[in-house]
């Protein structure tokens, strides 16, 4: 897990900026055979795809990916699948307006990582954030795709749960729903609101924070490296290194803070099926750094963008004071299109230990205790 | 980050159970010609020790570190410095009492990682948690005291900001005041309440969560490996790893979900210094996963320890379900110590990742941009 | 290094196969500001572009590499520099004449990586070798090109020292003489009889092994990180990991075997420029596995390549005895395309571990000792 | 592969110097539930251990390893198991006879690592080589007699084939013979004639080279991860790590490159049991970088050791022309006992494929590849 590649095992290489040819990625470590076509990665990339509302940036970009590498024609079945050996994603930029950021062009965008990039490398992209744009994401997505099918019976969905200070009422919550409205809000109620909400934001010019819950099920127990490669540990990196977020939590989260060791207790008792079943899950489906079987819940909170029309003060690249107001498509809340990037990091970390759980103890777990 | 080795190029492997013949760990890829004594590592260990006062566990151990390797006696200066060769760190276990036990050897405990473990690895060491235990953190520590020396000018300080549901009152925060109290409190009237609250969470065979912050003066700007090694990620997973941490947030955290764009904006201006000078610090010292110059601030939440008086529901490793009460030494609230665990894990992100901006873009950073 | 990325800090992720439609790489971890063109790589590539002479494959392929990101227009030179993220490296296959390899479509090539492959990932990508080709290793000199700007005045060149049994008279060694013959040979005497020898190989359908020489000068001393990221391990790992390759030496090699302590000890006297100087180079200008300052040299031996005319007895998919013949447009000394590839694979190492030296140790090294 | 860490998913971590307080590793990444005892691994440590007859340095090391973390007992069976976290194994040093070395203190021994550890970390531990030691080794061995059990069926076992430029008689091959002599050697007429030919060099005062082979049986097919990860190129790295190797070739090695294409590519015929048989092994057992299922055999070219008698010129650290001698206990032909640590690296090398192979497939490999 380190600069452009991600992951361990399963894992995938980064490149491309917002405004250069293309964007992509090459996925390693995929185990061989597995049934995969583009149009199934193009799925989940059209959920993140910009320009579907009004309310994500109307940057027009069909984020076609193509697989240039990494699979073959099964001769038995006819079907595509992996071959082991790296699959390589790319998809070519389309709508690449540089003239709109020309006006900003040497100047620092407060929040916004054109000035750190431009510390440590002494370049600035000053085109929609060169590497540094929220562009990168696609192709989380489509690794992501290729990662969920690396586990056997995994199931990621997201949601978004907060929008500004407005949560979404859990007793409401419906996985349907997240799919009908443009905000991927599981609460019908909630959604409606957020529709005049973000509205209001974005004639303003302004933008908005959020919080996303992702959760996974079908994640067999016993995943997770102790003691520096915890589950948990590499959920809260793949998170927080989505452009934006600024917090992770994992089941009860810092409520967990509040708690009593009685209340944070999820209490145990044997199931129907001869295995332990957990009566509650404030540990989100992790305990040491491992795996319980329990749906793994995390949640990360996202930074308004600073894309906004509000003039803020700033300096230049040539160490000027200046203002900065920046007139370029933004989205008025990028926690929206955060849900599908979250989810697919989340893929590729349960992918990633699902491979390293298997080379160290080997298919499946050691329960039933008795009978090893 | 992997297993039981932390970090890329400044990193430790470590080792050891809580009942086992000792723990340490192994620094490796340390600069050479650094002055290092074990004393300047116990100075750190000393406050995460057990027993030192009716708030931690009553398990008596002198924690005394020994360096095996890697430093040898510079002649010129008769300082002991380091080799640049592996650095091994040792303590050994004193108070092992496996007595305690023995009346919960078979069963798992709600919210503990023997369940998990036994799942993973088949194995149950009962005794004290073996290496899911909170000892294990002592390293942590250890190591984290010589990273703190790898980044020149660097200041790395914790201190608990939140028990149960009390949060300190950031207008009264004195950095003296967090040696001056068993909390590591920064409010000096929190810290009195802290007593009275903690001695009753005790009394009741009870345990209670805790939030602790973690600031780091001193970073240069440039630090981050983006898109994927981002200095927040990273120290997100650093945090998390720890144990008992449920969450972890940079700057602002889960509040920026509720900010608008203008409120979240860091805003500039050229300082005295020639250098540009931020006017708050919302991002907590990072844009983009680069630090800024600016302080880093993060905090994670530490849930309640499993280990309680009150009974609770479980199962045995045989399959029966049966109830479980802790009666060993434990902390009432984990957090207290997590103080310097966190300062630790911070310090060794923050060496690693100079070491990784030095390899890649040389000494120092490329600002002021027009002398490039 | 592992599976398909090169490198730990200079490292570079290597796609694609023989007949899909493009091969390529990400690399990632090249420092910042520094010029790089699509031209300047391509100069190495077309040295290694098949179809060169009769003595190579007759496979026409332009080899025309693109740069898709990674570089920016610096504005005030104009000229195009790295930025520091991935630079990703893009080849398109255009010459895939997949029928040639019907006829064999289901047999094992004896010698060859195809029988691996399929019993490894249960695919058998008949077409050239799939990702076993030899293709891949354009990709490594593409990589190369870019490796060898990064280590401030690095000259690495390579030569062909051994033909089948023939090897060159070393005091007939002339660097100029490797760009004149298509053998990459630097005695001329031997290179005019390497062409009747060659043509006679060619012309039985037969083909030959080879023994190639990589001499780096300018490498700084220091590099190397003991024990197990030895530069020579390093070079040994990179060098064995090129297509046909069977075994690699350092200085020399196999020959210090032979050798006694007085002979193979390289004696050293102080300089006119103040700095250590040796009087052989029997160590290849490794020590410990850092380098000395010397000349770095290695040796590998490439075995013929198992594509020939003459029937062999082999066995095919379903379990069948059969025998083959391969009729593809082949070389009949692989090794003689060996030489580029073998150059730009120690040239990422050596940028690889001057990163890593500067990580740890900073710019330069600590000579002069006394002024320290 | 990095520094002091050897391997990605078997790995060990190794600290220690020559004349420190001790030695040892800390081996990750092992599956759980192996039997392993201090017992097991002190056998192979005995076969490396110094003063064991004339022709090795008189060093009394008794090497006695101890087990500080990582196994359990498992109650089922009584016996020790390894439990999946950390296996910490530790050896004191016990002889060090700092004295021997103050005659050379401040000069550099010609073909010996001290000079380079000078020249990059600025530190000069005299002591026996400190870091650069052949002591390290021991820690080898003790982490691959754990490696040996994580492969099921496998054996690897050593030969001396040449000392000087005496090589073995193949024919004379006896794997009982090389447990007789103190050489390691499998002929018994050369091991004979071994003793008065090394007798003379240690007389003399002077050192001798050697080649070592190991060969590997029970490697299961389809190990390897190629491009970058060949099961060759690890094994490459792994003993061109070992202190004074200079090259390493695999099965026909540097001798393949006399070879028609006709003479290298090794038959298959369908063997008895249903599978592929090899007529011939030029391979080695590694086609591809993946394992084919015949034994993989490995050879490795010792130098002789710097430590001899003879004057030779040098300079000391503070610039100034001078000679030495080296009259410490030292070894005249290395290479003997570089036989068990050729071993431990390739036993290491092949734990670790067996993992990676296991994370990417799947327990087994693909054939019989009709039934998929």
């Amino acid at each position: 897990m380190s600069f452009n590649t991600f992951g361990r095992l399963f894992r995938f290489t980064s490149f491309g900026e917002s405004h250069g040819a293309a964007i992509g990625c090459v996925v390693d470590g995929c185990p061989p055979r597995i049934p995969l076509t583009a149009e199934e990665i193009q799925v989940h990339l059209d959920k993140r795809r910009p320009g579907q509302s009004r309310f994500t940036t109307q940057r027009q970009e069909p984020d076609a990916v193509k697989i240039l590498s990494g699979v073959f024609a099964d001769e038995a079945t006819g079907r595509q699948v992996t071959t082991g050996t790296p699959i390589m994603l790319m998809i070519e930029n389309i709508d690449q307006r540089s003239k709109d950021y020309s006006a900003i062009k040497d100047k620092y965008r407060p929040g916004h990582a054109g000035y750190t990039y431009d510390v440590k490398y002494g370049i600035h992209d000053y085109r929609g954030g060169g590497r540094a744009s929220a562009r990168e994401t696609a192709v989380r997505v489509a690794a992501g795709s290729v990662a969920r099918k690396v586990v056997p019976g995994l199931t990621v969905r997201g949601a978004l749960v907060q929008m500004g200070p407005h949560q979404v009422d859990r007793s409401r919550w419906d996985w349907n729903e997240v799919e009908r409205n443009p905000f991927f809000c599981p609460d019908p109620v909630q959604a409606k609101f957020f529709e005049d909400y973000l509205d209001g934001v974005r004639k303003s010019g302004s933008s908005i924070g959020a919080v996303i819950e992702v959760v996974a099920e079908g994640v067999p127990p016993g995943l997770g490296a102790p003691v520096y490669g915890k589950l948990d540990a590499d959920l809260a990196a793949a998170l927080m290194s989505i452009n934006a977020v600024k917090g992770v939590e994992i089941g009860d989260g810092f409520a967990s803070a509040e708690l009593s060791g009685e209340d944070n207790a999820d209490e145990m008792r044997m199931g129907n099926e001869g295995k332990p079943v957990f009566l509650s899950n404030h540990a989100g489906g992790i305990l040491g750094g491992i795996s319980t079987g329990q749906p793994i819940v995390a949640r990360f909170a996202v930074k308004p963008t600073s894309s906004i029309l509000t003039p803020r003060k700033t300096v230049d690249r040539y160490g000027n004071d200046t203002e900065i107001v920046t007139k370029g498509r933004h989205d008025p809340c990028v926690g929206i299109r955060a849900v599908p990037i979250g989810e697919a990091m989340v893929a590729c970390v349960l992918a990633d230990h699902y491979l390293m759980h298997r080379a160290q103890v080997g298919e499946g777990t050691a329960w039933p205790f008795e009978k090893r």
